[in-house]
């Protein structure tokens, strides 16, 4: 079983991080890093695509990766930030997601008065060759700070032409699955609070800095 | 080395039963029909979301799995039939994604005179409880073959309360990935052409029905 109280930390990404230990440690695991990321056309109707690739990193920062701006996958991340990635080690059983949170579209990147770029999220371009991780944090306590984002970072904008891109996803949901003999699976979800002075739901626990955990029906 | 000649099958169903037969057959590996779902919600923004889940069944109609229409993934689906899934067979390493062909959206898909469900991509519900896999094929050759789709099945629309259903997902865009230990990886993409009179591209090759495959560049 996976309950609230088997949590060695309240903050998920330490959390991920004893996780992510226990993956690499595994014998029968390979790539403890390897993931789907999950991205995203912009349009009207979105489509989504996935595919694999290796995780180069993880801080408070977020989860960073490289791909080639002009891949499909780099098309999508630099015209729709938001994008999901699941780790998922079979010989534990386990699965991480880190994912946009459902349902807030129409609250908080509603209107047409919303045009994609406007609220922050592409910062500029980070050149892996040249700016180590993580990058310095190029805005203060602001609104985009509290959006599930990919970061996508160049500290020199003659490099730009490099086509191969590092980018940071910052989840504000995380998701930590643990599967069972019965398929009665265990899930503790992680988010990232707004506004914590928020109401957190009636089963929802209070976690580090801004995130609350909660435990999922199976 | 994955070359076009080492391809089983000129049919990308055929191929993938192949690998799913020998990710069957691997002992380091434990449920070879484990996949990653990635959906999108409809919204002007799409946005992703993504799990693990397990397929229950493939034929010629697509690939078959279970969920809750109540979940988000359902919830999802059934707003927005286009999905992605990725198998990842990692001690083989080897990757099979089923996606939608990207750029095609302007095309075929785009004004505000397509309501989410003119196209006759939701036909139905099937109630897995009831009927065998593949149903009956409801509709014959019409534009909709072609779409990338999750057809959603139920014979008895009396049944429809159940929350529990089963979705086919059926591909027009299957790519097989490789991995070599010199990281220059192998991929050929099968995409279904929905004009088989189109030109194909100087590096793609004739297939097995509407399908023309194609080497892509490491």
């Amino acid at each position: 079983a996976f309950e609230e109280k088997h949590l060695a930390s309240f903050d998920p990404i330490k959390q991920f991080a004893v996780w992510f230990e226990e993956a690499r440690q595994c014998p029968s695991i390979g790539e403890a890093n390897a993931m789907c990321l999950a991205t995203c056309t912009r349009l009207r109707d979105g489509r989504p695509s996935a595919r694999m690739l290796l995780l180069k990193g993880f801080s408070q920062h977020g989860f960073r990766f490289f791909t080639n701006h002009e891949s499909r996958k780099g098309k999508e991340l630099d015209s729709n930030p938001f994008a999901t990635i699941v780790f998922y080690w079979e010989p534990l059983n386990r699965q991480v997601s880190c994912a946009p949170r459902p349902g807030e579209e129409a609250a908080e990147w509603g209107g047409a008065q919303h045009p994609p770029h406007s609220v922050g999220i592409v910062v500029g371009r980070w050149d892996a060759r040249l700016v180590p991780f993580p990058p310095p944090h190029p805005f203060a306590a602001s609104s985009s700070d509290y959006f599930p984002q990919i970061y996508v970072y160049q500290s020199k904008p003659d490099l730009c032409s490099s086509r191969r891109g590092g980018y940071v996803l910052k989840p504000d949901l995380v998701e930590f699955w643990q599967g069972q003999t019965n398929r009665l699976h265990d899930r503790i979800v992680f988010r990232r609070l707004r506004d914590p002075a928020a109401p957190t739901g009636p089963l929802a626990h209070k976690g580090e800095g801004n995130w609350v955990y909660e435990r999922l029906a199976p």
